[in-house]
């Protein structure tokens, strides 16, 4: 894992079924909010097919380049769900049954329904660590710097709880929003200054349209609250001298 | 472009707001189906950020792996709006004033309200075609295989209709989808018996938790109808022999 006061992670969608437009994926924005509240800043999110060699090829570069990948989909029972398999590849393990989810599963089925299909789930690359599933037993799991979650969006979130003090993150990620009756052009050169005196500072400009009204929030994010406060009111004076509305959005 | 009776196509996401977390990506769920839809299948997505050197880069991939590739995001009147210029770089050509964009844009808007942030959205790669907008004046625009849409996805989704006759899709991808009142593991073996038989379809599986009940949809998609005719005949043998109930959702 690459040592950085700066923590980032990629975020790797797995399946066919995001790719088809049939599903709108929402692990992403999960995952995004979740990691920047804990420092850690997402450096890219890609989707891919169920598709072995593109698991493997986009995992090996995906967790070279970032401190941390977490995965979603492809840990299910059914023929499509490829991706532990592809992950004990990736990294040249065994995939193999894993004793402790072995058991974690035969625990949560009644006797008889823990089938072959179920079993399958406890499949793993070599020593794993188990990512604790408090929602359908079925857990997912941990190698080094690459977390495998599910894609069923209510099961992943609730296993994020339980992954907080594996991830070490840097120093947290802070946001204030302005939000402006006005639209992007009326601000833009003078927001356009305020970010070449604040290169520190990320400055996101966002129509919105909301209760049949336009404006823009304004976005500062930095590690620094007090180059945020800095920025903030350089903004407040140039939006007093246009006269420019706040509101509440 | 890749001459090729499957045709496909990567999406590019540009913006620092989904990364965050702080916005929901939509336009990869809109673009998919539509893509899908003219024969077009979706081979990968990335979510990047506003970042000049990270943008050409990805698009420099994208564009020589793929058909097509479709960007939404970074083309609006501020600073954090890069992707005009950073895609004119990926080509290697000037990024320069779009006379016809400048024209649509002045006739826009109403006069004295032509103002500098406005007339930065006429910048673009040299050569650029337009891709109109019928929603809010500012066009997007095509070169080569690269076609930029907007982030916002009310506006990114009314530019669609008029790319229709730029786009040289393949077959349509067709797809059926079954529902059934059971669970994956239950007919996880059956299923992978028949993906097996039937290498050209690509058969999907997901549980799905609708009305208090639990489910799973098979999707079944293929160029070819009788292909998934087949798959779906033998499914329903199995699903017969099982008892497993078919259900509207």
């Amino acid at each position: 894992m690459k040592k950085n006061t700066k923590v980032n992670a990629a975020i790797l969608i797995i399946g066919n079924e995001i790719l088809s437009g049939r599903t709108q994926d929402t692990n992403t924005s999960t995952l995004a909010t979740w990691l920047n509240s804990i420092g850690v800043k997402v450096s890219e999110v890609r989707v891919i097919p169920d598709d072995e060699k593109i698991i493997i090829e986009t995992l090996n570069v995906l967790r070279n380049l970032n401190n941390y990948v977490f995965t979603t989909g492809g840990i299910g029972p059914t023929h499509d769900d490829i991706t532990a398999e592809s992950v004990s590849k990736a990294f040249g393990l065994k995939y193999e049954i894993h004793k402790e989810a072995f058991k974690i599963l035969e625990n949560y089925y009644q006797p008889g329904e823990f089938n072959d299909g179920r079993k399958r789930m406890a499949w793993m690359p070599k020593d794993s660590k188990l990512i604790l599933n408090p929602t359908s037993g079925a857990p997912g799991f941990n190698i080094d710097n690459v977390f495998c979650l599910p894609g069923v969006p209510s099961i992943m979130k609730s296993m994020l709880g339980g992954l907080k003090n594996k991830i070490v993150g840097g120093e947290p990620i802070l946001s204030q929003t302005i939000n402006l009756r006005t639209v992007e052009s009326e601000i833009a050169s003078s927001l356009s200054k305020v970010q070449d005196e604040n290169m520190d500072v990320e400055i996101g400009s966002y129509p919105f349209f909301h209760a049949g009204k336009l404006g823009v929030s304004i976005v500062l994010r930095s590690e620094d609250q007090s180059k945020i406060d800095t920025c903030h009111s350089e903004i407040l004076k140039f939006i007093n001298k246009k006269n420019i509305e706040i509101v509440d959005r």
